[in-house]
C-alpha cells in the first residue's frame, strides 16, 4: 500500500492540474495550489480504527499527507495536541461545551510546527536543500528547526518587532536570520527578491503547496478526538489564514472519505481590530480582501495586512455559515489573563483573541448556550513573556512571608 | 475495577507503613514516603495491550497512579512525549543508538508538569485547597498552573535568579509569588515556616508522596515506546533527583508486573561541576550527600545544593550499575548549541548537561558504541532565551539580502 495517496496539485482559483512530483510554487495564474489525493483508493487502504492504533503524532494520517516515502519524514513527534474542556471559562461566557485545542504543546511551542513538518518533509523529498521565508516569527522558528533536522539551510526574514524568542530560536537552530524595520509583507518582498536571485525554495505562506497539508491535521485531530464527529463551531485566530483553510480542507476530505456526515461546523475567523482585512471583506460580502493600512496589534502573529489566502478563508466562512470577527487588544489581553487564572492555561495573545471572539459572538447571540465550540490556541504563552507584568516581593534568606493568620 | 490500585504509603528509609488516604508529608523518621500499589490485582485488571488503546497522556497508566477517582484528575493533556532518534548527534559522539525523550513538549514546557499533574490531582482528591513550595522556577510554574486548573491557591517561593519566564508563568496563573536573594534551600526554609504557620499543604520536593508518581511515568513511557523493553542506559540531569527516583521506581514496578525482564538499564545522574553533591557522594561510595557550598551553574534547574532524595538517587545508581557524572557550564552550553544546529532541537541547559555527560562517558569508555542510550531533555530551550545571542542584520523595507551568487 502506498504511504501517501497524493495524486496531483490543483489550482485553488482556475482548477488547473499540476504535477505533484516536481517542485511547485504558485499556479501560472498566481493563485495557491492545493494537494489532491486519490481518496477512493485511500478509503480501502485505511480506516479510522487503523488510525487509532498508530502513534500519537500527525503522521498517523499519512495516507492523506503529501510525503510518499516514510524515510522522508522530518519529525520532532508533532501532533495529537490536547483538546481540553474549559468548563470554568465556558461557564463564565455562557458556553458550557467549550473546548480548547492547545497547539502550544507542539515543537517550537506553536501550531506552525505542523506546517513546517509537512512542508520541510516534502521539500526534502523533492531534493530541496535551502529554503527562504518571511514570517512574523513563529513560522520562521518552526521552519528553521525542521530545516536543521532535515540538514537543510534556512533563510528567515522577520519584522524587527517579532517576538524575541523566535529570533533566538532561528539563531539557535542555525538559520540565516534577517530583521526588517517593517511588517511581514516587507519581509515578503525581500524574500521574493532573494529567492529569484539565489534559487532558494520559496516557503512563503501558500506559495508552496504543502504547509497547508500539515495544518489540516488540526481538523483531523479535532474530529478524531471527538470520536469522528464535528463540533458546532471552530474558532480560529486568522493572520495568513492557512490554519483555517487547512481545517476546512480536512473537513471536506473527511466528508469525501465518508468518515463524517454532511453537516460541517461553522468556521469563525478572528482578527484584531488593528489589522482586520478579512473581517472587512466578510462584512462587505467580498471574496477579495484589500490590504490593511497601518496594521498594528499586540497579537503579532495575526498582524498580516495582506494575505494571499484571503479568498480561500472567505470561501470557507461563506460555505459553512461562519463569520469573521475582530477584537481589541485590550479585550484579548484581558481574556488571556482570565483564562490563565480560571483554567491555568497561559496562552498566546492570538489564542486569546479567539477567546474574546467567543465572548462577543455569545453576547451577540451568534453562539448559543447549546453550541459545542472548539477554540484554537495557536501557541504557548511562554513565547510572550511581555504580556505579563511581574511585580512581586523579594525576601532575604531567613525572612518570613507576610502572615495571613494570627498564631 | 478500581481506577487506581494504590494500597498504602511506605517510608523509603524505615519501611513504616502509612495510610495513603489521609494527607501525609514525611515519615516520622523524616524520610520521604513512597506510594505502594497492589500490583498483583493490577496485573489482572490491566495489560500492555489495554494501555495501548488509551489516549496518549500519562493517565493511561492510571492503575499505577495514586488518584482513586477519575473525577479528581487535573490535566492539561500531559504525557507521551516524543522519544526522538538523534542520529547525527549520536554519530558525532559515537553512540549510534542515541534517543532523546523530549520533555519540553509538556504543559509549561518542562517535565515538572508530570509531578504537578499527579501531585495536584491527588491533593485535590484529599481536600487540599492551598499549596506552598520552594522551586528553582519550573516546578513552581507547573504547580501554579495545575493549582489554578484545580481551583486551588498556590504560594511559590523561588530564587531571584530563577528563569524570568517561570516568574511570569506563576503570576499569570494567579500564584502568590515571592523571590528570595538566595538559593532553593533558602526558599525551602521560608516555605517550611509559612506552612507551619498557615496550614498550607507543603508541596516541597519529596515532602509529599505523589509528585514522584507523575515523574515515574517518564519510565513507563520510555519502556512502552520501545515496545515494552528497556534501553541499555538512561541519562538524567539531576537536581532534586525526583525524576531519576521515579524512573527507577517505574522500572521496579514494571518488573513486579512481569512486563519487563530482569535486566535494568544503567541509570546515570548528571550534575554541573558547580553543584555536584550527588556526584561527590557517588565517588566516595556514600549513601548520603553532604550539602554543596557555593553552588552555581547556568543549568539553574539542577542548582540544588542539598537534596532530600539524594539517598534514593544513590541507591538507584548503585543498584543498576549506573554512575554519577558532573559537566562544566561551558561544555553544556556548547552541546546545547550543537544539538540545536545538528538536530534542530533547542533544549534547556539541564538537558544539554545530560548530552555532555554522554560525550564524557563515551570518551571514558563507560558507554560503548553498541549501547542504546536514552537521554532525558527535561525542558524546552524556549524557557532559556538568554542562552542564545542574537546579533543579526536589520534591513529597511526595499533593501536586499546580501547576494551570495553573481547574477
Amino acid at each position: 500500500m502506498p504511504y501517501s495517496f497524493l495524486s496531483h496539485l490543483e489550482c485553488s482559483a482556475c482548477s488547473t492540474r499540476h504535477d505533484a512530483d516536481v517542485v511547485q510554487g504558485l499556479c501560472t495564474c498566481d493563485a495557491p495550489l492545493l494537494a489532491r489525493y486519490d481518496l477512493e483508493s485511500a478509503t480501502s487502504a485505511v480506516s479510522t480504527s487503523k488510525i487509532a492504533e498508530r502513534s500519537p503524532d500527525l503522521w498517523r494520517y499519512h495516507e492523506l499527507l503529501p510525503v510518499r516515502d516514510p524515510g522522508s519524514v522530518v519529525t520532532f513527534g508533532e501532533g495529537m495536541t490536547p483538546l481540553l474542556p474549559l468548563s470554568r471559562l465556558g461557564g463564565s461566557v455562557g458556553i458550557p461545551r467549550l473546548l480548547m485545542k492547545d497547539e502550544g504543546m507542539l515543537p517550537t511551542g506553536t501550531f506552525k510546527a505542523r506546517g513546517a513538518a509537512s512542508g520541510i518533509s516534502r521539500a526534502k523529498e523533492m531534493g530541496v536543500t535551502a529554503i527562504a521565508m518571511p514570517t512574523n516569527g513563529n513560522a520562521g522558528a518552526a521552519w528553521s528547526a525542521y530545516a536543521a533536522r532535515a540538514g537543510m539551510r534556512a533563510c528567515i526574514v522577520m519584522p524587527e518587532e517579532a517576538p524575541d524568542i523566535t529570533k533566538s530560536e532561528c539563531v539557535a537552530t542555525g538559520a540565516d536570520l534577517y530583521l526588517v524595520k517593517g511588517l511581514i509583507n516587507d519581509a515578503g518582498v525581500i524574500v521574493a527578491d532573494a529567492v529569484a536571485h539565489e534559487g532558494w525554495f520559496d516557503a512563503s505562506t501558500l506559495k508552496e503547496p504543502y504547509r497547508i497539508e500539515g495544518k489540516k491535521t488540526m481538523g483531523f485531530e479535532i474530529v478524531e478526538q471527538l470520536g469522528w464527529r464535528v463540533p458546532d463551531v471552530i474558532v480560529y485566530p486568522t493572520g495568513g489564514g492557512v490554519g483555517l483553510i487547512g481545517i476546512y480542507k480536512a473537513l471536506l476530505e473527511l466528508q469525501a472519505l465518508g468518515w463524517i456526515s454532511e453537516r460541517l461546523p461553522r468556521l469563525v475567523a478572528v482578527q484584531a481590530t488593528g489589522c482586520a482585512p478579512i473581517v472587512r471583506a466578510f462584512e462587505l460580502g467580498d471574496r477579495v480582501a484589500e490590504p490593511w493600512q497601518g496594521a498594528s496589534t499586540v497579537a503579532f502573529g495575526i498582524n498580516v495586512p495582506r494575505a494571499l489566502g484571503a479568498p480561500l478563508v472567505l470561501d470557507a466562512l461563506y460555505a459553512t455559515g461562519g463569520i469573521a470577527v475582530a477584537v481589541d487588544d485590550e479585550e484579548l489581553l484581558s481574556d488571556q489573563q482570565l483564562l490563565a487564572r480560571l483554567e491555568g492555561c497561559f496562552i498566546c495573545p492570538e489564542g486569546a483573541a479567539a477567546v474574546s471572539a467567543i465572548r462577543r459572538l455569545r453576547g451577540a447571540g451568534w453562539l448559543s448556550a447549546n453550541d459545542e465550540v472548539v477554540v484554537l490556541n495557536t501557541g504557548a504563552g511562554l513565547k510572550y513573556p511581555d504580556t505579563v507584568t511581574v511585580d512581586v516581593p523579594t525576601l532575604r534568606p531567613g525572612e518570613r512571608l507576610p502572615r495571613t493568620q494570627e498564631a
